[in-house]
C-alpha cells in the first residue's frame, strides 16, 4: 500500500477548486467555528480518508477519524467529524469529497471483484492496470490496493511487458529474449492471444504470461497446454480483456493466478459520500 | 468551450507514466519508424483528439486527424493517424488513450442526456457540476461542452451558489441579501429543498434556484408556486440530486430551465479506444 | 474577500530575494534572537498583514498583529511586532514589505475612491479590472476587495464581457445572442462607446452596459436613453476609461452603478511601511 | 541587460488571466484570422516587446516587431503588428498589455530620471532598489536596465549591504571587518545616515557608501568628509530614500556617485498601451 | 536506456546558473553569431550529448553531433559543433558541459568495470544502486546503462529489496513470505550478511541475494552453500559494499551474477570537456 | 553560509525515491515505532545535517541532532538520533544519506584543502567554481562554506568573469572597459592565461584576475610582473585550472590570494554515512 500523497499535490486540488478563494463563504458565512460530519450515504469500502483529513487538518481544522481507509462502511455511518473555521470547511468540502468520492469508489469496485473471486477460486489475484486517470495515478492505485487489489505497474518505468504493439515491430522469442537479456531486476511479462503464443513465450522464458482477450475456454487450452509442456509452474498465467465485474468468476475458474482489470480505474462510479453542517453547534465566533 | 489545455499539463502525465522512461521499448524495440492509428472501438462522441495530437507532435510523430472532437464515431472508425518514431508512438500511447477515454466517456455521456431532454423538453440544458476528478477540471468541463452540456462553475470563485451548508449557518434571505450585495457581477443561485424555501428564495432575489433532491411531481409544484407569485419568468430553474440518465426526462418534463447532473464526470464510463501499431508498414530506420 | 493565499506562493517569492541565501546576514549577524516592529509611515488603509504575518510564522518568527487588513491605519502606527530569529527576520523583510507596500497601495487609492464616490454618489461602486500584475492577480484583487472595492472579474474565465475587439469581429447583437445562449450561469457584459450601441446591447439582452471612455454628459445620455426604452431597471450600468481619482466624481453622479478603474492594479503607489530592528532588546544566543 | 525570461514565466501569466480559457471568445468567435496593432498611446520608453512577442507566437500569432525594446516610442505608434487565429491574439491581449505597461512604465520613469541627471550631472547613474513586485524581480529589473538604470542588487544572494538593521545588532566597523573577510568577491557596501559613520564605513574598508535619508546638503558635507581623509576615490558614493523624480537634480549635483530610487519599480505608472483588431483585415475561416 | 529528460527539466538548470540572465555577456558581447567546439580533454565514454543539444537548440544554436552517447572518445575528440548568438552559447556553455562531465563521468567509470569484468568473468554484470545525486536520478542511471552497467532500482516503488534495517524489524521468513504475497509481479531481494542467512534467504523463496560487505572468500562459501542446496540456479546472486575498481575482479570471479557498486554514482569523477569559441569565425551581426 | 534549503527542494527527493511509496516497507513492515541512528563511518567534516534533520521531522519523527554542520567527526559517531515510525525514518533514508554523504564528501574535501593551504601560505583563500552538479548548486555552495571555503560565484549573474570565450569576441582592454562600465556593484574579474594579459587587465581596471592553467613559476612570474608595475595591491589574484589536492600547495606559496578548484564540487568522493535501527528497541505498535 503507499502510504505518502503528498500535501502539496492535495492542495493544488484546493487551488484548482477556488484560485481566488471561495465567493459564495466570502459574502455570507461569518468568522464561526462550527461542527460538520462527512458520511457514507451507501454501503462499501472506503478510501480517501488519511488524505481528506491531511487536508482540512492543514486549514486548521480538528478532526476525529471514525473509520480506517479500506474498511467496509455502512450507509449513514460517520466517516470524519470535523471541527473548525466554517469557512475552511466549506473551502475543502468539495475537494474532500472528490477525493473519497472516487478512491473508496475504486476500493468498493475492487474488494467487490476480490470477494467475488474469493469464493470461487481461492487464490487468484485481481489487478488494475495503467489505465487510471491522467495525474492521479498514485490515488488510483493506493484505492485499488486498499480495496485488496494488487496495483501491477505503476508506470512504464517498472516492469517489461511486451504487448500487441511491440510484437507488430519484433518477433516474440527475439522480444523475450532481449528483454531477458536488459535487466535481471524486472519480471517480463508478455501479452498473447492464441495457445501457441502462450506457449512460445513462456519457452522463451516469460516470467508472466498475459492472456489478452480470450473467452474462459481458450484460457482453459492454454493452461493445459503449458501443463502439458511441463511450463505452467515456471510463469503466472495472468488474463486481461472484456473481464467485467459479471463475468469475472469465469475467468478466475480457467486456471489462472491473475485477473487484471481496467475497469477497476478507467470506470469508476463515485462512491456517495457527503458533509453535512451540523446546524445549532456553531460556536462562538472565532 | 475551452480550446487550450496547455501543454506542460500534458507533458506532465507522460512523466508520470514514464518517470524513467519506458523500460520495455528500451530494450527491445529497434530505432524505426512505423505507422499506427487510434480507432474508436463503439459508438459515441470523440474527445481529448486535440490534447492526444498534441502530445504525439511534441514527441516528433506526424500526427492525422480523421474525426473533430465533439463528433459522434462509430466502432472502427480512425480518429488519429500518425508516422514517427515507434519508441515515441509507445512512450504516448497510453496517456493519450486514458485523455481520450475519459473525456469521450463525459462527452458520450453527456451527448446522450442531451438528446433525451432535446427529444423529452427541448430547451432544457444538461449541465455538469464541480464534481470532476481532482485536477482534471479543466479536461473535465471541456469534455461536458463537447458533449454539449453547459460546464456550470468552475469553481468555487467563479459565482455564487448558497447551498444546505450555507444554510445551516445563515438564515436564506439573510444569505440572498449579502450575496447580492457582494458583487454585481456574480450570478446568485440558492439550493433548496422545499417549495416554501423557493420561493422565499426567489422573493429575496436569487438569478437561479437550484431545487435539490427533490421528486418531479414536487418540482412542479415549486415551479408552480414561483409561476403563481409571478417569480417564474425572474429566475432560471435548475434541478439536481438522484438524477439518472435512466429517469432524467421525468425531470426534464417539470418545467425546469436546466438540470444538473455530478455524474457526468464522477461516475465516468471510459469510451473505449486503442491503437494499433500497423504491423508491416515500418519504415526504415531513423 | 478572498481570504487564501497558498504558503507557497509566498514562499516563492522568499526564494526570489535569496535564491543562495541571504549574504550579509551570514557574514556579519550572529545567531541571535531580536524584537522588530513593521510600522505605518504613511497613513492609509493596510493590506497584505495576514500574508507577512504567515510568512515570518513559516520561518519561526513569533509574530504580534496590532492592526487587521483592511483598517486604516496612522503614521508611526505599529502594524505587526516580531519576535525571533535577527537572521529569520531579516531575510524575510523586503519580501514581507514589498507585499505590505502593494496591496496597502492599492487598498489605500480604492478606499479613497470609495469614499470619494459615496459622498458624491452613495450605492455607486468601484470596481477593478485584469490591469493587474502579471502572476500578482490573487494579491491585486484582494487588496481592492479589502479597500471596500468589486473585483471585478478574476479572469476571462469568469464572465462573459463583449469588447470592442469583439465587436470588430462579430456584430453587437448576433454576439449578445450568441452570449446569452452560450451560459445560463455567467453574466453577459457590452462595452459600447457611443449611445446607441449602449440600447442596442441592452435591447439585446445585456446584463451589464460598460460605457467605455464616454465624457460625464454623454453617459448622462446614454441613461437617460436606456431610461426613455425602460431598459435601465433591468441592466447595470458600469462605466470605465478615463476615469482618474481626480475626475472620478463626475462619472459617480452621472446616473451609473459601477466605476472600474484600471489604475487601482495597474498604476499603483507604494504605501510606505518599514520594519526596524528595536537595538538593545536582542535576546541571548539561540 | 537581462536577455531571457523564460516561456513557461510569461505562459503561467496567460494562465492566470483564463485557468478555463476565455468563455467570451468561446461564445461568441468564430473560427477565422484577423489582423492587429499593439499602439503606444502615449509618449515614453517601451519595455516588455520581446515578452510579448514570445507569447503571440507561441500561440501561432505571426509577429512583426515595428519598435526595439528600449527606444523612445510616439503616441499612436504601432509596436506589434499581428496576424494569426483571431481567438488566439484575443487570450493573449490582456497578458501581453499588462507585461508591456509595467515594463514600459519602469523604462520610460527610469529614463526620465537618467536624462534629467545626465544633465544636471553627468556621469552620476540611476540605480533601483530591491523593492519589485513579488515574483516580478527579473521583470522589473530588465526594465530598469532597458531605461538606462542600474539594475543594483538582483537579491540577498549577490552582494553585501550593510543596513541600519543590521547595524542595530553589530557595530560598524565589526561589520565591516566581517563583510570583507566573508568573500573577495562581493562588494561591501554599508548604510550611513551621518557624516561620521560615512566616514567610519569608509574608514572601515567598506566598497561603497550607502548615503541614506540625507538631505543634499548633508550629503556634500559627507562627499567633503570623505575627500579630506583622502577617502572618496576609494569608494563609490550611492543616495537613497525620500528621493523623487522631482527633487532628483539636487542630489545630483550633491558629488555623488548612484542615486538609488525605490520608486523606479515600487510606484508604477503604467505605460499606456491597447491592442486593436483590424475591423476588416479578417481573413477566410481557418 | 532512458530516453527522454524533459526539455523543462534541463531548462531549470539553465535557470539556476542565470536566474537574471548572464550579467558578463550583456556587458560585453555585442550581437554576433560565432561558432564553437565541445572537446573531449580526455579518454572516455562520452554520455550527455543528447540532453546537451537540446538545451543548445532551445536556445536557436544549431548543432552538429559528432560522437553517439555511449560511444568512447578521444583527448581533443570534437563532440558537438556549435553555430549561433553568441551569447545563447555562452549563456548553456557551463550547464551544458557541468551535464556531459557528470554523465560521462559515470559513463566511463562504468565501462571501465563492465570491461574489467567481462575480462574476468563474462557474464557477470555491474549494476548501480540508489546512491545518485538527489535530483538527478534520472541522469545517473541513463549514464551508467550508457555506460553498459545494469541501472538496477529506480527508486523504491520498483522492487522489493530487504535489508538489514527491514530485518532487526521483521524476522527475514516472515519478511520474504510477506513481500512474496504483496506482489507477484515485483522481484523480491533479501541483503544478506552470512552464508547461513544466505541460504535461509533463498529457502524463503527470494529472487535475488544480495551478499552485503562479504569478502570474495565468504562470497564463494556462500554460492557453494547455495549449490549444495540446490538453490544456486533458482536465485540470483548479487554482491556489494566494499566493491571498488581495484578489487572488482577478486568479486568478479567469486560465481555471482551481478556486483552492485554505489561508487558508480556517488563518487564520480568528472569528465574532462570543454568548449572553444573558434577565433576569427564570427559571422556578421545577427 | 547559507542557512536556508526550502523544505519542498528536499521532499522532491523523496518524491524520486519513492514516487509511488516504498512497496518493501508497505508489504513487510507493520505499524510500530523505532530508533535508528545515523553514524560516520570515516573521518570527515560533516554537512547536510540540518537538511536530512528537516525531512525526517517533516514525517513525524523525532530527530536528536549530535554533530553540527561544518564540524569534524569521527568514525562510528553518531550525527543524528531518530525515533519515529519506522515506515517513515525507511522512507527517508536513503534521500537523507545521499544529501549527507555529497555536502560531507564536498565539505571534507574543501576543509583538507583549506588546512593545507593554511599551513602552506596562511591567508590564502579556496573557492569553488560553477562547476557544481545541476540542480544541487545551493546544496553544493553551501556545503563548501561549511568546510571553510569560498563559494565563489553563484550563478552568471553574480558577478563579472571575462573568460577565454569571451575574448575570443572581444578584445581585453574592450571587455574590461564596458564590464566597469556595466556596473558598479559587480566584482569584475578577468581570465587570463600570460603574464602579459595578467598585467594588461590589471592596468585596465579589472578587480580580479583569474590566472589559468598556468604553472607555479608562471604565477610567480606574473605576481612579480603586477608588482613591479605597482598593480599587486589594487586586484586579488586568483589561480585555476589544474589544480589537485595534491600539487595545491605548490600554487598557494606562489603570491596569489585565492585558489579555485572546480574539483571540490565536480569531482566528489561520498563521505561514507549509515543508518542503523536498533533492533530490540522498538516500541509498541503506533
Amino acid at each position: 500500500m503507499i502510504s505518502v500523497i503528498p500535501l502539496d499535490t492535495l492542495l493544488r486540488f484546493v487551488e484548482e477548486d477556488a484560485p481566488w478563494g471561495d465567493v459564495t463563504s466570502a459574502a455570507i458565512v461569518p468568522d464561526l467555528s462550527c461542527q460538520a460530519v462527512i458520511r457514507a450515504n451507501e454501503t462499501g469500502v472506503v478510501a480517501g480518508l488519511a488524505e481528506a483529513r491531511a487536508l482540512f487538518e492543514h486549514y486548521g481544522v480538528a478532526v476525529r477519524q471514525h473509520a480506517a481507509d479500506g474498511t467496509a462502511v455502512a450507509p449513514g455511518q460517520v466517516l470524519l467529524g470535523l471541527d473548525g473555521d466554517a469557512k475552511a470547511i466549506l473551502l475543502v468540502e468539495r475537494t474532500a469529497l472528490n477525493i473519497i468520492g472516487r478512491m473508496s469508489g475504486i476500493a468498493t469496485k475492487t474488494r467487490s471483484c476480490v470477494e467475488a473471486v474469493r469464493q470461487a477460486a481461492p487464490g487468484v489475484r485481481i489487478a488494475a492496470t495503467r489505465k487510471t486517470c491522467p495525474g492521479l495515478r498514485v490515488f488510483d492505485k493506493k484505492a485499488v490496493a486498499l480495496g485488496g487489489g494488487d496495483p501491477h505497474r505503476y508506470s512504464l518505468s517498472d516492469m517489461i511487458l511486451i504487448k500487441d504493439n511491440h510484437l507488430a515491430l519484433v518477433p516474440l522469442a527475439d522480444a523475450v529474449r532481449k528483454a531477458r537479456a536488459a535487466s535481471v531486476y524486472r519480471t517480463v511479462e508478455v501479452e498473447v492471444e492464441t495457445v501457441e503464443d502462450a506457449v512460445a513465450a513462456a519457452e522463451a522464458g516469460a516470467d508472466t504470461i498475459l492472456l489478452d482477450n480470450m473467452p474462459p475456454e481458450r484460457i482453459r487450452d492454454a493452461v493445459r497446454a503449458l501443463e502439458a509442456r511441463g511450463l505452467r509452474d515456471r510463469v503466472v498465467v495472468e488474463v486481461s480483456g472484456s473481464v467485467t465485474e459479471e463475468n469475472l468468476t469465469g475467468y478466475a475458474v480457467a486456471g489462472v493466478d491473475i485477473i487484471s482489470m481496467g475497469a477497476l480505474t478507467h470506470s469508476v462510479r463515485n462512491f456517495d459520500v457527503s458533509l453535512k453542517v451540523l446546524r445549532g453547534v456553531t460556536t462562538v465566533p472565532l
